[in-house]
C-alpha cells in the first residue's frame, strides 16, 4: 500500500519537547520561537526529518504553525483541522489559534510586547512571510531574530536523515521537451527579469526543468534540491550525488554544474559578492536566500519562479500522457465503481475501499505496462458523516462501514509516469434521499457549468469560480473550498499557479490542467463532491464571434451515478453535455474493461432522457 | 442645459505652454515635471482652475497624465481616449503613451536616466501613486522631487479661482442619519484603526459625513474641502466660509471647528508635532499629507477612508429616496422613449435627443416638486457608429442624425435631492438587423443573470462580474468594461468602493447601490448597452437553504425594447424576470404619465410570450 491508516501522532510527547525548546530559548536570549510546518522548499509534502511541527506538537496536518513562548505555546491551524488538532496536541500545553482569522503576523501584533525577541529559522519561511512577520513585529516594538541553527534539529534525538531516493530521468516521450531546451528558455526568461541568476527552490520546478523525477517525499515524485540558473547558461544544481544512479549523474552533468547541497550558501555568497542580480520568488524562496544575497552585496530581483508558467502550460506530449493516464485511471475507477455497486450496505468499510481501489489501479497499471507509481495523495474515503469532512483521511480510529442510506465520497488520484490523476465521485449506499439527489444535481450543474464554459484570453481563475456555484447559490447552498487547483504532469497533484478560486489571480492559459470540483457538505450527515480534471484548450474562433475563446476539455473518464441524478433539473445543454460525456467514457474506457465491469459501464453510461 | 456640446480644447496653445514649463524646469534645476489630471481630491470631476492637464496639453478627457522633459513631452491616456487625444493635442509637441500598458512608473523605469530629477506636485498625487513613482525612479537612479508650488499655477495667466458654490444642508429626510451620529461612528472607526485622527480628502466623504451638498464641480453636488476627524470628537472642517450661507455655517459650527482651507497644512503640522497617529487612505490622500505628518514627528496609519463603507451602504431613507428618484426618472425616460418612437429615421440628431431628455427630466421634476438639480454626467447619446464608442460625448463636431436601420444608445443620469440615477437603453431606429437583435438579447441575458443572482455574504464584485458575460462568451463576444460601478446618494454617479468588475475586490454589502450594465460594441457599426441600477438586498433565508443569501433589487424603471428581443433565446426564468419587471414598470410609472406616453408604456410593458 502507498497509504497508511495509522494514527502516527502522540500528544503526550509535546510537554517535554516544548520544555526542551524553552530551555534553548532561555540559553539563547530569545522570548519565543516560531515553528512552521513547511520545509526549505515550501511544498505540501515534506520529508520525515522536516516534520518539525509534528515532532514538537503532535499535529500531523498539512498546514500549521506553532509559536512557543516562555510561558505559553500556541498552534495555528485552518478550518480543516480544528477538530483534528484537538485530538493530536496536548491542550494543557498548546492554545489553539486560527491560521486564517488571526495568522501569526496579526497574532504578533496583538500579543508580543515591546522588546520581545522572537526567533525563526530563515530557511523555513519565505521572503514574503518574513516581510509580513517583521512588519507586524515592528508595529509592536518586538524583534524577529533569524537563528543560525534550528533548535528543533538540535533537540530532536532520532531525527530522520534527509531522504536519498533514487533520481530517474523523465523520458522525453513524456516530458515532450529536452531539458537543455527548457533551460535555455529559462535562461532567457531570467534575462528578461533583468536578473543574472534565479534560484529555483521549488523541487517541482527543478524536476520539470531538468526532466528528472525522485521519491524524497510521499505521493509526489520530487528529488529535493536547489538550482541556481544563470542567464548566461552556467547553471548549478545542488543535489546529493548519493541519490543519482550513474546514468542520471552523467545526464545531469551535461546540463549543470552538479554540486553538493551543503555548497548552496557559499555559492550564493560568491554570486552576491560578484554583484549578481538574483531573482527570487517571494512566495517560494526562503528568506535566508534573500539575506545571503543582500548581505553580500548582491541585488535581489523579486519575481515569480521562471519555471512555473512553462511548467503549468503542458505541451503536446504531456497532454497526450495525461489522456493516456486518465484512460488507465478511468478503467480502474470503472472496476472500482462496479465492485462498489455489488457490495451490500453495512458490509465494507472505508479502509477496504481504499485498499480495493489501489488494487484495481495496480492491476490496470500492470496490464497496460504502465505501473502505478504511487497514489497522488492519501485517498479520501468518506462514508456518511465522514464525507462531510472536506479533507478527511481515514485511519483505523475513524474507519466506519458504508451504511445503508448513506452517501460515500471517494476522492483519489494516481501517479503514473505519463501523468497525475485526481478524481472524486460520490455514490449512494442503498437508497439516497430526495435531498441528497437534489443537491447532487446542483453540484453536477456547477461542474457542467465550468465544463461548458468559453472564456476570452486573459480570464483568470478568480473570474469564473462563481460559475460552479450558481446552481447551489440559487438554493441557499455553497461549499467552503475553491473550485479547482492546478495539477502537475507526473508531479504534484496540487500545483500552482493556476487555480479556479477567489484567490486565483493567474490567467488561464492553453495547456493548464486544473481540477473542476464543486461540492456540497452537510456536516454530521453527508458530503457530495464531483471532480474531473480539465485542461484549458486553445482559443477557438466561433462562428460569428468577435474574439477567439478558450474552453476546457475534460481529461477524467468515469460515469456520474444515475441514481443520484434529478435529470428533470438539468437544462437541455447540461443533459446534452452529460450524455456526450458518458458516451465518450464508454468509447474510451469500454475497450479497456470486460465482463461484469463492461456490463456495468454500459448501463452506467447509457443515454439519459 | 446642464450639459454643453462645445469643443473646448485648443491644441494650438500646447507648444507655447510647454515652452514656458521648460523655462521653469531649467530655472528650477529639474529635468522634467509630471502633470496629472487629478486635483487635490482625486475625483472624476475637477473645478476649472484644476484642469491643469487640459490647460497644458489641450486634452479634455477624464483621466490622463503628461510628463514634460527638456526635449520631449509625453501624454498618457487609456483606451477610451486614444482617438480623442489625437484630435486635441499638438502631436508635434506630445508623444502619446498608454496609461494602461506603460503607465508613468514603468515609463520612468524605462526612460529616465541615472541622476534625472523629475518634479511633481505632492498635492496632486496619492500616497500610493507616489510610492510607485518613487520605486520606479529608484530602480533607474532618477529622483522624484516634490515642488512647493505647482509651476502650471504660476504660468497659467487667467487661471479660474477656486469655486465658491453655495453649500446647503442635506435634509435628514434624505440623509436618514444625523451628521453628529455619523461623525460619532467615524470617530469610533478611527479609534479602531489605532489612529488619533483621519484626514478626509474625498469631498464625497465630507458631503456624506456632514450632510452637506455643494456645487463646486460639474454634475456632482460636492463642496470642495478637507476635514480632519478626531477619535476624541474634536473635528476640524476646512472650507471657504464664503461658500456657506448663514444657516449652513451655524449648522457646521455645531459639528466641527470651521477653518479656512489655507489652515490645513499648519493644522496637520500641529497634530504631527503633538504625536498624532493620522489615518490616510493611500488610494485617496495626497502624498503631501503623508509628508507633512511624517516630517513633523507624527505617525501615518495607512487605512481606508473610514467614511467609504458607511457611505456606500445606504440607509432606509437613502433607499426610499433612491426609489422615489427612480420613479421620477422613469417617468421622464418613458416620455423620452415614447417621443423617440414617434420620430422618423434621419430626422433628429444626437444633440436634439439630449436636449429633449433634459427637458423631460426638468418637466417631471417640476410637476413632482422635486426639481432636476443636474444631470449626473454628460449624456452619452450615440447613434450608429457613435454608439460603439464606450465613453462617447456628443459635441457639435461629432453630432449626427439617428439614421434608418441604426441603433441608438442613450446613457444618461440625473441628480435629484433624494437620489442619483444612471440608466442606459438602446433602441432601434427603423428596422434592426437579426444580428443586432441577437446580440441585444445576449446583453439582456447577462443583465438578467445579475438581476436574478443570489450570493453568500462575503461575495465580492469581482466574483460575479463574469455572470453578466456568460451569454456573450458562449458566442465569442465580450465587452471591454466592468459590469457595474457604485453610485452615490445625491452624490457621485461613479462612487467607490463597490464595483462589479475584475477589479472589484470589495465585498457586496446590504444597501450598496451599483449599476448593472453589460454591453456589446461593434466598432464602426453600433453599440448596445443596457443599464439598470440595482441595490444589494438583505440576506434572505431560502427554504431548505443552509445560508442566508444576498440578492439584488432593481431601482431603475424603464422598459426594454421589444423590437430588439429574441424571446426564443430567453430561458423561462429570464422571460419570467422580464415580464415581472415590465409589470412593475407599468404599475410604478403608469400613474405618473398619461395620454400618448401611457398608451406607449402599456404597449411597451405588455407581457411577452
Amino acid at each position: 500500500m502507498f497509504q497508511s491508516f495509522d494514527d502516527v501522532s502522540d500528544a503526550s510527547l509535546g510537554a517535554a519537547r516544548v520544555a526542551g525548546l524553552r530551555e534553548w530559548l532561555a540559553a539563547n536570549d530569545l522570548d519565543g520561537f516560531i515553528v512552521p510546518r513547511s520545509d526549505e522548499h515550501q511544498g505540501e509534502y515534506v520529508a520525515p526529518g522536516s516534520e518539525r511541527l509534528k515532532w514538537l506538537t503532535g499535529f500531523s496536518g498539512s498546514a500549521g504553525v506553532a509559536i512557543v513562548l516562555a510561558k505559553q505555546a500556541y498552534i495555528f491551524v485552518d478550518g480543516r483541522y480544528t477538530l483534528q488538532v484537538r485530538d493530536q496536541v496536548d491542550l494543557g500545553v498548546f492554545t489553539i489559534e486560527s491560521l486564517i482569522e488571526k495568522p501569526p503576523p496579526s497574532w504578533i501584533e496583538n500579543n508580543l510586547g515591546k522588546g520581545a525577541r522572537l526567533g525563526f529559522d530563515p530557511w523555513l519561511h519565505t521572503v514574503g512571510d518574513v516581510k509580513a512577520l517583521k512588519a507586524a513585529a515592528e508595529k509592536t516594538g518586538a524583534t524577529l531574530v533569524a537563528v543560525e541553527r534550528n533548535p528543533i534539529d538540535q533537540l530532536w534525538q532520532d531525527r530522520p536523515k534527509p531522504p536519498l531516493a533514487s533520481v530517474e530521468i523523465h523520458p522525453i516521450a513524456f516530458a515532450g521537451e529536452l531539458a537543455k531546451d527548457k533551460l535555455a528558455r529559462l535562461a532567457q526568461a531570467i534575462g528578461k527579469q533583468k536578473a543574472t541568476h534565479a534560484v529555483l527552490t521549488d523541487p517541482s520546478s527543478i524536476a520539470w526543468a531538468f526532466n528528472i523525477r525522485g521519491g524524497d517525499v510521499p505521493h509526489t515524485p520530487l528529488a529535493l534540491g536547489f538550482a541556481i540558473l544563470a542567464a548566461d547558461g552556467a547553471h548549478q544544481l545542488f543535489m546529493d550525488k548519493r541519490k543519482l544512479p550513474t546514468e542520471t549523474e552523467a545526464y545531469l552533468t551535461q546540463l549543470a554544474d552538479l554540486r553538493a547541497p551543503a555548497g548552496l550558501e557559499s555559492a550564493i555568497i560568491d554570486l552576491a559578492r560578484s554583484g549578481a542580480a538574483v531573482s527570487l520568488d517571494p512566495a517560494l524562496a526562503a528568506d535566508r536566500l534573500r539575506a545571503l544575497v543582500e548581505d553580500n552585496g548582491g541585488t535581489v530581483i523579486s519575481a515569480p519562479d521562471p519555471a512555473r508558467i512553462p511548467r503549468a502550460t503542458k505541451n503536446k506530449a504531456e497532454i497526450q500522457g495525461a489522456r493516456a493516464a486518465h484512460r488507465r485511471d478511468g478503467a480502474a475507477i470503472a472496476k472500482m465503481l462496479c465492485w462498489l455497486d455489488a457490495q451490500k450496505p453495512d458490509t465494507i468499510d472505508e479502509i477496504a475501499t481504499v485498499t480495493q481501489l489501489e488494487g484495481f489501479r495496480r492491476a490496470v497499471g500492470e496490464e497496460t505496462q504502465m505501473p502505478l507509481r504511487d497514489v497522488s495523495f492519501s485517498t479520501i474515503s468518506g462514508s456518511g458523516p465522514n464525507g462531510a469532512i472536506m479533507h478527511y483521511r481515514v485511519s483505523r480510529a475513524t474507519n466506519r462501514k458504508l451504511g445503508d442510506g448513506e452517501l460515500f465520497l471517494l476522492d483519489s488520484g494516481a501517479q503514473y509516469q505519463d501523468g497525475t490523476t485526481d478524481i472524486t465521485r460520490t455514490v449512494p449506499v442503498g437508497q439516497p434521499t430526495d435531498e441528497m439527489r437534489e443537491r447532487y444535481t446542483l453540484v453536477l450543474k456547477g461542474m457542467i457549468g465550468i465544463s461548458l464554459l468559453r472564456f476570452p484570453a486573459g480570464t483568470r481563475g478568480a473570474d469564473i469560480d462563481a460559475i460552479a456555484r450558481l446552481a447551489l447559490w440559487e438554493h441557499g447552498l455553497d461549499y467552503a473550498h475553491g473550485t479547482g487547483h492546478g495539477v502537475g504532469s507526473y508531479l504534484a497533484v496540487h500545483e500552482g499557479p493556476q487555480r479556479i478560486a477567489k484567490t486565483g489571480t493567474e490567467k488561464l492559459l492553453e495547456g493548464m490542467i486544473l481540477s473542476n470540483e464543486p461540492g456540497y457538505y452537510k456536516p454530521g450527515h453527508y458530503g457530495i463532491r464531483l471532480e474531473n480534471l480539465i485542461i484549458v484548450t486553445a482559443a477557438e474562433q466561433l462562428p460569428d464571434g468577435d474574439i477567439a475563446m478558450h474552453g476546457f476539455d475534460t481529461l477524467t473518464l468515469a460515469p456520474f451515478d444515475r441514481r443520484m441524478l434529478r435529470t428533470d433539473r438539468l437544462a437541455p445543454e447540461e443533459l446534452a453535455w452529460l450524455n456526450a460525456y458518458h458516451a465518450r467514457v464508454l468509447s474510451e474506457i469500454g475497450p479497456m474493461v470486460d465482463g461484469e465491469t463492461l456490463k456495468w459501464l454500459e448501463a452506467a453510461t447509457a443515454p439519459l432522457a
